[in-house]
């Protein structure tokens, strides 16, 4: 009899988190009033009420805020503007694969620093850049990363922008987490501490849904107008309708009640799956205790052939990503756990088949 | 006193063409049924029933047809291909000029191959082709092309597809305005004659609205799949709502019928620009009668500076867009006049603008 494979792969919403009779409505009001706006090609920087809305809660200029189809394009946007030579950039390791696909694609030198269970290395990453010429990006993900699930603490914060001013390097923050948190208070992002030294990203894809492909991108204003003008020429504007969509959700007030009902869902699911780990996986490897986000980061106590955990995992029904996607070397023994598209049976469950195929593996 | 801007400008449908009360009917009803694919992450390739449909309607195998954020994206895409050497490509001469920031962008080696009031020069093309080493693809407007209006005749198909299985290259055949005919009948289009040597691209961006941003490419099931890893890596996935919409409209019919409506109120424009265009320009230039699509091309008999012409008819309330932008070299006499967004009583008063400015400019 077949079982029901259980995924710990993408970083996916629950279909049941989406607010889809509001949706509906919305939708229905904004093409009885607006259609000869949202049906019709418009301005490659975006939907201006929701650039606005964005620009008003992030305290910046309109003209600093670009909207796309997800803010993972913008940053492919960002990386094509072109330049005298290709990008140097320091990324965190482990952190999110696709990222790594679009700096790979776009030729950057890489340089990773280590993610602890405390979050990002901030004095290797100092000795780092002591040692060596400048850098032009720093890409953190510091609210609940992907795939670790650790925070960035505020003395680290203030610490890489002191070195973005003397290095002169932009940090891009990444923060579709972090309005997901769900024990703690919020740390100040570094786009807070200091607005000119930080490009912001972020997206409604965790907050609204992922299937309307809309994110968002702070940066400074001559940046900001290069990427719009590769976003025209590359699909002349994104939909407006989808934008108008999530800002009169946010406007309206239902994302803030919206967010509630998310944070009660997402936590019972996080702390299944802490539960799992502890009763099963102890032996086993260790494991970070995020506090937001989607996902709990877990390293295994012994190295194990990924391909074959893998494989064996499947038959079992569970899947897996290669932890190595997340890593620019080295990631063997890292496994990403995402809790929030998982019932509390289904975690347990999933962590339960883990535990079985490593235990199976290591008899062979 | 102010007066209203005229604008022969871009290749925009008018809002009233929207069919906006459908559009909303089949949102209610897409969301009610199918948000939890609707609203959730999708496969690169886009919404499989609209997918689907267009492949039952080409006569292939769905795996070669990829949709996107309109049809220029999926193009940006197929460039990004990696390759051992930069491409080289044949275009129009003119051709749309988006086309052309495109393959410059991806530093092809562009050879212009002129158009004529018949259209595509085919024996030029022969020769050029005769004289030289390989091309890697032939990008082609067939019918009614941007910006000239012409249309390729039958024999001129045939014989480019003859030569690409001599020469090995690949026909990029762009027809967004193909289902929009005012008279006359159908020619075949090159990927009907031969669907193997042609890459076949078009949008609902005519036919629909452009807002949806809804455009789709067939191609070999190769490139499909590169083009769709180069999707899956930059935004992974297109909005399946907009493409969902689109399909619901197309599969129910209404497409169809909305098809009428339009050309009655297109060709409606159409028929006005001719006279407008015989009552003032006859001596001072030629342009296209095109049986379809958006655009008469216009070239005016003597040469003027363009940005003074462009200067001048702003100044009179008549916006137009610079002819050079759909050359590689020239384009100083060319004038694209798109009649589908203005009304006739707007397209005599614009052409009678576009008149008394060049004659005042012949004056100084």
């Amino acid at each position: 009899m077949a079982i029901d494979m259980i995924k710990f792969t993408r970083g996916v919403p629950p279909p049941i988190s989406f607010p889809t009779e509001r949706l509906i409505s919305i939708t229905t009001d904004l093409l009885k009033n607006e259609s000869s706006t949202l049906l019709q090609y418009g301005n490659s920087y975006g939907y201006f009420p929701l650039r606005e809305m964005i620009a008003s809660q992030f305290q910046v200029d309109v003209d600093r805020v670009v909207l796309g189809q997800g803010s993972l394009q913008l940053l492919d946007h960002l990386l094509r503007i072109e330049k005298e030579k290709l990008p140097s950039i320091c990324i965190e390791e482990p952190t999110y694969d696709r990222t790594i696909t679009i700096f790979n694609r776009a030729k950057a030198k890489l340089t990773g620093i280590p993610i602890t269970s405390d979050g990002f290395d901030g004095s290797y990453f100092e000795k780092m850049l002591a040692g060596r010429k400048e850098i032009d990006y720093l890409y953190i993900i510091p609210d609940f990363q992907n795939p670790s699930g650790t925070i960035m603490d505020l003395d680290t914060r203030k610490r890489i922008i002191e070195l973005a001013k003397q290095h002169n390097y932009l940090i891009i923050e990444d923060s579709p987490y972090r309005r997901l948190r769900y024990e703690g208070e919020d740390i100040p992002s570094c786009f807070e501490i200091s607005p000119d030294n930080v490009i912001h990203m972020s997206s409604f894809s965790k907050l609204v849904c992922p299937g309307l492909r809309v994110g968002f991108m702070i940066l400074p204003a001559n940046l900001a107008k290069q990427v719009a003008k590769i976003a025209e020429d590359t699909y002349i504007n994104p939909s407006f309708l989808n934008q108008a969509l999530v800002f009169r959700f946010s406007s309206g007030g239902f994302l803030d009640e919206h967010l509630i009902i998310l944070k009660n869902l997402y936590n019972t699911r996080r702390q299944a799956m802490f539960q799992a780990l502890d009763d099963r996986m102890a032996d086993l490897g260790e494991w970070t205790k995020p506090k937001g986000g989607f996902f709990v980061g877990l390293t295994l106590s012994r190295k194990v052939e990924i391909s074959s955990l893998m494989k064996a995992a499947s038959s079992k029904g569970l899947q897996l990503t290669d932890g190595r996607g997340f890593f620019i070397h080295g990631g063997e023994t890292f496994i990403r756990l995402p809790f929030c598209a998982l019932t509390p049976a289904q975690i347990q469950q999933g962590i339960s088949r883990l535990q079985s195929t490593i235990l199976s593996l290591e008899k062979t």
